[in-house]
């Protein structure tokens, strides 16, 4: 997610098509990373010129604290990720990793972190023999993970991937053996686990709050300024896979499994892009979805990037209603409980997400505590956004098994 | 509709199939109206022993006043539409068919009914040479609607039918030639065309309000009171089919076709019946339906008799969004345009829907102006409700040809 500004020569140079982007990625990570450029999300982050800076050092706290190597240095890691390793109990930045030699030294300052710690992609593989990095965080664009977290797990670390974990089942399932191979930790930064108003969602379903679940609803969506792959690496199918499903829809998809409790049997779905417009030469502008459960259970997702603002979670049963909305985002979240115990609910401030979660990574990796959103979470996400897109593909609703391959 | 209260015994005298109920219906339209009994809607409608008295006779206002026989004296008949004639411009109520003679004596009092237009069941047959009757109104339960369509027609008399049509496309056909071979008028009660929110909703996607339409989601659901296929007809699936999607669903697929102005090219559903609950030992008590439009829109629709109170409709469209909630009650419309030109809209009083779908039907008989809701459209409504059940038996995605019909 560097902010380098990708030409469209440079995008051509690096290969222009999805493998070829993925071996460019190792054999030339900064022009592969280059492709990452003008992310722009909706939520008002700051662009690199724009960085801000951490009005509290992310100084280690405890002797165990984990230090974490940050790898992208684009817009999230920068605006949401990196200010709140100050708020962790037990994680620091221990190093930074970037394509871009200006950005190393103005973040590097920034964060008090020594020039020598301030790696780029070229110079990465140095990482492994430095003992200040425990683990590796993974902040690159959805393409990329895969090479980057294996190259990680080959340097020793433990490992933190953004999500969505990556572009297909078969690169998250490289990605699990080679951190099995490593003996190294491998977590998804799945937030909405570490997220107050969502935990309590999660236990309030699994007391059965509204008795039997016979519903969920979810839709997640905004709509994209005008860009294109070459100036936006999430409208790039090389990088970002299909699209907002990956990037924004994986929230509610996420949200029907953990409020369900439940994976799906079967799937339809249906994709479309509109014609002549220059966002949506590669990716889907909207994918919908519609899931049956084996208790009868159905849930319907939406995502879209290319309508309204929307972020919510409806859930039906038996006995009332769940509705979050917003659902899952960075704060400001609204749930209320409907039915024979109706009330909003007030769980605590969202914002502890970020923090909770690099403590709860921490905590796996120094008292080896299971992890909650581990690699394999990635990948049964992945099955069924593979799912997805095949059933949009062929037209045909799809049958799974309960870990989410598809059957026959 | 009739509220004689049915029991067991006598539905099983009746036939206590669903072919044997059809068949009885015709050589003892009494009996099995019996099996009409019980209706519960969740809308505070009174039940027989509570019937409203009008508060103005409907008397003729005009000299070319169509003459209408109600058949059927339940709860909706009763409360809803009777005591809207006095409304109405150009209808009148000639004479009413029912099993029960203490309604016919009641109801007849009540309306001014002369009692040589009281008809039951069996003396169906002579209003066909009793001249103030110009048309006839079935507000039988849904299952009777075909024999007793045709019966009218054969009559020689217009017809208003309720909704749904009929339990099968076969049916609508049926009746659709029957009036076509009497040269007769053939109308469905759909009256959410009548009323005004819905109305301007039609003319505002028409002129592409919200943009090109993406996504429209339709949920209606209520909580069903315990009963039985017995005490209930809309539990039985002989008179009443799946359940709720003919009942109620009905009108989320309604709203579907008409804000998006375009039918579906595919169809994946799913329906689930919970085990041990007297309410569905015959009838679905959830039906989930996604909905592929030509143009790559989607509709998700879901209709419940097991979930919390819902009735809205949204839409999505690239320039906003039109959200109705509720959308299509008797009255309480409430809508909301979003997007570029954000206002709350207030159409009119939505109770005019019942009095201008009569006003519309005279209209017809007595213009040959042509008909809003004829049974062409109950006949659509009917292969798209066979194509949701057909993908929900089998699990897989229905094709549509563009009228409906399911392709191989």
């Amino acid at each position: 997610m560097d902010g380098i500004e990708m030409t469209r020569r440079r995008f051509i140079d690096a290969g222009g098509t999805a493998a070829a982007v993925s071996l460019a990625a190792i054999a030339a990570p900064a022009a592969a990373l280059a492709q990452a450029s003008g992310g722009v999300r909706p939520t008002g982050q700051l662009m690199p010129d724009g960085v801000k800076l951490p009005s509290t050092l992310p100084v280690r706290k405890r002797a165990d604290s984990v230090g974490i190597a940050v790898v992208g240095l684009g817009g999230y890691a920068l605006n949401q990720m990196m200010p709140r390793f100050a708020q962790t109990e037990r994680t620091h930045i221990a190093a930074i990793v970037s394509g871009s030699r200006d950005k190393l030294r103005r973040v590097g300052d920034a964060y008090g972190i020594p020039p020598d710690a301030r790696y780029s992609y070229d110079t990465f593989g140095k990482i492994a023999s430095d003992d200040r990095v425990d683990a590796i965080y993974i902040v690159l664009p959805t393409g990329l993970h895969a090479e980057w977290v294996i190259r990680a797990f080959a340097a020793g670390k433990h490992v933190l991937c953004e999500k969505p974990m990556a572009l297909s089942s078969a690169d998250c399932a490289r990605m699990i053996a080679a951190g099995r191979r490593a003996n190294r930790k491998l977590m998804i930064a799945y937030r909405s686990h570490f997220e107050p108003y969502n935990l309590e969602a999660m236990k309030l379903m699994g007391q059965r709050a509204i008795g039997d679940i016979r519903l969920v609803r979810t839709e997640q969506s905004y709509r994209m300024a005008p860009t294109s792959p070459s100036e936006n690496w999430r409208t790039n199918r090389a990088l970002a896979g299909g699209g907002s499903l990956e990037d924004y829809g994986i929230y509610g998809l996420q949200s029907a499994l953990y409020l369900k409790g439940e994976m799906p049997e079967s799937i339809s779905a249906t994709a479309f892009r509109p014609p002549n417009d220059p966002r949506f030469t590669e990716i889907f502008a909207h994918v919908s979805s519609q899931w049956r459960f084996p208790s009868g259970a159905v849930a319907q997702l939406v995502t879209s990037y290319d309508s309204a603002s929307t972020n919510f979670a409806q859930v039906r049963g038996t006995a009332g209603a769940l509705i979050m909305d917003p659902a899952t985002s960075y704060a400001g979240q609204k749930m209320r409980l409907e039915g024979r115990d109706e009330r909003e609910l007030t769980s605590g401030d969202p914002s502890v997400q970020f923090a909770r979660q690099l403590d709860h990574f921490a905590d796996a990796v120094r008292d080896n505590i299971p992890i909650r959103t581990p690699g394999e979470m990635g990948l049964r996400d992945l099955r069924l956004i593979e799912a997805i897109y095949a059933s949009a593909e062929t037209g045909r609703t799809v049958r799974l098994a309960p870990d989410g391959r598809m059957r026959g």
